[in-house]
Parts: structure tokens; sequence; C-alpha cells
């Protein structure tokens, strides 16, 4: 097992910038794409931050995103839009496709909007808030390099096809983004990193059996060798496998069907990354009373976290809770990074030309056995 | 464990069509209320064909079901509106929104219709599959009695909230209709009429414990003495808990929250259903061309059935399939009808003061040990 290494949230945010910028994009750029890294490791999902850098270091080093890139609205009516991001960064699209999408809202009641020809843009959760900070209800979606196995197979066809929902509500929004698969890639990648087994029940090896090992079923979906992450619901119908399937194929017909853009399966080949991405707005007036709306389901959230516990549970979260009370812990006391993720933050430094030791110190890793391959 | 009888679908057609005209449906009500039964009994889902009759049955005769009642559309946009069914029959409120939906798509692109004050509406799939039948992406769901347990809670908080999506596709649609807790209640009816035990991991009794008595359960649902059915992914986070009961919620958006109706953990009280649905209609033409997206996504569910399959498993399904081979298979040789049930039916024909004979000859129930309270 890693250690952890705690960084104040500014210090990070620092780095990004300055990493970003490095890597050709403009200020407001960089500043998008830091956003969506920060939000994540703010929110305590640490898979989609910091950790997540490496890949896009990898990406661009590749030319599979391309930092230049500009994207093209290619189909749009009053309620909606198409845009091809021409190998973009996942991040600069996405902002962009779900302003589209809250600005449609804002005059249509409702926008939907998808994307092609993208990378991953983080978590889909930061542009489904961008709606509901603006007082809508968002919805953020994307596809990715298939790792999920349908229900019967054996063989990743559909991506970790998270869906994210975001809607006003007090004390805070109800925020609720959830990989559509049993856990997310990033999570394996977490226990990668950890050298930590796989809990039973998430990931099959190449041959269809259960998989505690997560550099071997990492490494597998890289080379495409077959296995992969189960559904939500697990690997027989009997506790609805066919369900988290389904609610992945919701996705990717938001994402890779609804733009005529490439489908999980056919993603991260030949030097191409092909994401896609849906985003949706819907603005509450369209029901009524916006206010009287938002106060409806505040207290049925507050009903929910009153219900009686389980026999040793704390408390009943609602969706956006957890992350709300993460986000002012780390503000306050900072941020808790992975040793081997902070050995790819300096690894990228050091290719950036970067002033290694302003941020990282006399950082020394120690010795790591994870996967780290073709990012 | 009790016997199954198999009877053709026209004459179960008829059974109902006569049944609900004597209810005081008129003919084109008693001809919708029917087809969304026959539909659930055609494509396979027994829990929500002639076995769900006793819940009409019951509901009408206390007046929860108000048979002449009117619904009125209380708040309209030309993207949206929502209806209020004053009490009426489930099934003739949906089909009345989803129509609202579709007309509404057509003009502008995306129709999205919430209805409060309603009652059981049968299978979510219905619905979205009328949008399908005009060329468009249907999306319908309800909220319910409050049956599902929020993650780490021991009381029933939220509805089995099935959320339904059906689009175009070859050779047959992408069906998919799902309750987000891990089965629904009509499973649990389905056990309860078998006498059967509950699989491991479906539902808890009322002091939060894994139970499998499925007789128990449901009085403690109806009860409202705790417990009830957890969660797709679970009682824990670890497989996912969060994820069914995050998909749960949007749900209780898209059904109670939008239309100011009643939250699942207050319907069904004092006598009142109270029960909302929602109902989304896309054109994908909004998206560009119809027919490029649909060549598109059913080349893609293709692909996934022709994937590699898991050691010992027949085949790969997409959502839909199961149903459409449902359908041909029970057209030909009828439907097959769980004898308690089908004692339910010569109450419910001996209570309208039909001839029971004409339908059923001479059927004698067994003795029965299920629970069969309060419907």
């Amino acid at each position: 097992m890693t250690g952890y290494i705690t960084y104040p949230a500014k210090l990070l945010d620092s780095f990004c910038m300055e990493a970003f910028g490095r890597f050709g994009f403009n200020e407001s750029e960089s500043r998008i794409i830091t956003d969506v890294l920060m939000m994540s490791d703010l929110y305590g999902i640490e898979s989609h931050g910091m950790q997540r850098l490496v890949r896009y270091h990898k990406g661009i080093e590749k030319g599979m995103i391309k930092v230049g890139a500009k994207s093209e609205t290619v189909f749009e009516t009053p309620v909606s839009g198409v845009i091809d991001a021409h190998d973009g960064m996942g991040q600069l699209v996405g902002h962009a496709a779900m302003e589209k999408a809250i600005e449609k809202a804002k005059t249509a009641g409702v926008g939907i909007v998808t994307v092609r020809n993208s990378n991953h843009f983080g978590i889909a959760g930061y542009y489904a808030k961008m709606a509901c900070d603006e007082g809508l209800v968002g919805f953020a979606c994307t596809n990715s390099e298939a790792i999920m196995v349908p229900t019967f197979g054996k063989k990743a066809m559909i991506g970790s096809n998270p869906i994210a929902v975001c809607a006003p509500a007090e004390p805070y929004p109800f925020f609720f983004d959830a990989a559509t698969c049993v856990v997310t890639r990033g999570k394996l990648e977490m226990y990668n990193k950890m050298g930590k087994p796989l809990p039973e029940g998430w990931a099959i090896d190449k041959d269809g059996k259960d998989s505690s090992d997560a550099a071997d079923v990492l490494s597998n979906i890289v080379g495409k060798n077959g296995g992969g992450i189960v559904p939500l619901g697990g690997s027989s119908e009997r506790l609805g496998s066919h369900k988290g399937y389904g609610w992945g194929m919701v996705c990717e017909m938001f994402s890779s069907i609804f733009s005529l853009g490439t489908t999980s399966d056919k993603c991260m080949q030949n030097g191409k990354g092909g994401i896609c991405h849906g985003f949706m707005a819907v603005d509450p007036r369209i029901f009524g009373d916006a206010g009287a709306i938002k106060a409806h389901f505040s207290e049925y959230l507050t009903s929910l976290r009153e219900s009686p516990k389980a026999d040793g549970a704390e408390r009943i979260y609602t969706h956006g809770e957890k992350e709300h009370f993460a986000y002012l812990d780390r503000m306050k006391n900072g941020i808790a990074v992975n040793e081997n993720t902070v050995r790819e933050m300096v690894d990228m430094a050091n290719y950036l030309g970067m002033d290694v030791k302003k941020y990282f110190g006399d950082f020394k890793a120690s010795d790591s056995k994870m996967f780290s391959g073709n990012y």
C-alpha cells in the first residue's frame, strides 16, 4: 500500500494552471480544465482529479488530444445542437456544449446538446452542476473506452458511461454522478495505485471469471484482451445486471448515437479518442413555480435524511451531501494525493520544464509495481 | 408452489374489456387499460399483467381510483405540460399525457409532461413505446407507494420508481423498462403467489435484516412497519446501492417533484393514491438524420448481441429482444397465468356479475397461504 501526501487546494490549482498553460492552452481554457479537475478532488472524487492528469499528459503528448482544436456546431435547432470537437480537450467542448444547452433551456425551456470526436471530459457532474448554478436542472453523460461487459458477455463493449444529474435544492443541490457499471475505471486505477485487491463483484478477467487484480484488469482493457467491469447490478440478472447495462445503453444513446459519433466499443483506437458526450438542461419553470418546485424537492430530501437509519448506520445521505462536506473539509485542510499520482505529476512537470521543487519540494516516490501502461 | 393455467391472449383481452366496461369505463378507455395490461403479459412481464388486476379491482371498489375522473392540464408550455389526474385510472391519464408529449415533440422537438394525483399506470414501457411507434424516443417513469429503502436506511421512503426508455431500432426497438430498486414489488407479489422464498439481496424486514419472506415484506410495506426492497446495487455502497437510490430520486424528480405532486413516502395513504408520472418524447431529427441515427443504433445493438459470450451463456440480449420473442411466443401459444391470479380474476368476475364459466370453465383454486391484504 502506498502513502498519501496532503497539499493545499491552491497549490494544486496553481500547478494545473501552469501545466495546462505550458501544454498550450490559453488562460481561460486552462481555467476550465483546472476547475473540472479541482472540483473532483474537492468533492472527494479522487479517481477523477489529480489522479487523471497522467491521462491528459499522455493524450496530449501522443496527439490524441489536440490542444488547438476548435469545436464546430454541425447541427442545431432551438432545443438542440450537435458539436464536433475535432479531437479537442473534453473539458473545453464539454463546457461549451453545456453553455449552449443552458442558453437553449433559458429560451426554449429545454436544451439537449451532443458532442462527438472528443476526449475524456473529467467528471460528468461538473457540467450538470453548471446548469444547476443557473437555477436549471442539468444532465450530463459521456461514453468512454469500452470497459463494461454486457450481461452474459465477456468482452467489454460499453464505456463506464456515467450519467450525472444536478438540481437546485436547499441546503445544497441534489448532485448525482455515477458510472452505470458497478464502479468507475478510475476506481480501478486507484486500487492499482494503492496496490490493493479489488472487492468481489467489481471486475472479471479475460476469461470472464471474477478478478481482484486491478493491474491485470486494466491491462486487459487497454490491450482489448477481454474482461472488464460488470454493470451496476453485477454479472447476473438476479441482482439486476441487465439494469446497469440498460442505463449504460441510455448513456450511449445520448452521447454516441445522438451525435452520430463513435460508440464505446470503437473509442480509443488507432490514436483517436472519439469520445462522445451528451448534455441536457431543463428549466423547472416549464412545470410552474420554480421556487415551489425547489422547496418541494428540498423537503423530500430532508425527509429522506431524517428517516430511520439501519442498525449501525450513522446517517442517511442524499446525493451531493457527501460532496458538499468534502468540499468544505478539503478547502480548509487540503487534498490528500496518492504518492503514485504525485510521481506522475512530477513526471509531467519535468516533461513541461516546470519548477518541480516549487510545488513538490524534495518529493521522492517509493518503488511501485502498479500497471502504468498505455494511457 | 402453485400451478399455472394457459389461456389464449384473445380470451384474456376479452375478459379485461368486459371487466373494465362493467367497472364503468367506456370502450376506448377499456381498450387503453386492457392494452397496457396485455402488453405486459405478452412481453413476459407477468408481474404487471393479469397479476395486477386485483389492485385495480380493489382500488376502484374502495374509491381510490375514480372511474369517471376527468384529467386536467394545469400548466403548459410549447415543450411541457403538467396534468392533474384527479384520482383517475393511471393508464388513462398516462396515455393522454404521453400523447401530449408526443404532440409537443413533433412540433418543438421535445415534450415533457408530468402528472400528479394519479394511480398505478401499469408498465412504464407501454408509454415509452408509444413515442417509439411514432419514430420518437420515449421516456416514462412513475413513483409509487414507498417500497425502496434508501442506502443506510431501514424504512421504505422511495417507490419502486421504474424508468422506461424506448427508441427506434432494427430488427426491434430498444425497450428498457426497469424499477430502480433491485426488483419490482410485482416480483415480490409473484413470489408471494408462488409461495417461493425470495432470493438473497432483494428485500429487508422491518428491522433492516435480509428477508426471504415475500408475504412478510409485502405486509410490512402495506402496514408501513419498516423494511422493503433494496436499491439496484444492494444495501451497501460497495456494489453501488447509492446508484440505484440515485436513479430512484431522478424518477421521483420527473414525477412527483416536477408535478408538485405527492412524493412516494406519502402515496397510498388515507384512501388516496397520489401517484405521479413523468413522460418525455424526443424527436431524433433534432440531432440530424433520424434514419442514420436509427441505423447507427441498430448496428451497435447488433455488435453487442454478437460479442463474445460468457462461458455457459447462450446469448447476449439487447433490451427489448426478450420482450419481442415473448410476444411472438405468447400470441401463438397463449399466456400462462398463476392460479392464484386466476382466483383473483374469478373473484373480480363474480363481483362484477360476469359469466365466470365463459372465461374460466370450472376453475377451482387450491388453498393458498399468500398475503392478500390491503391492495
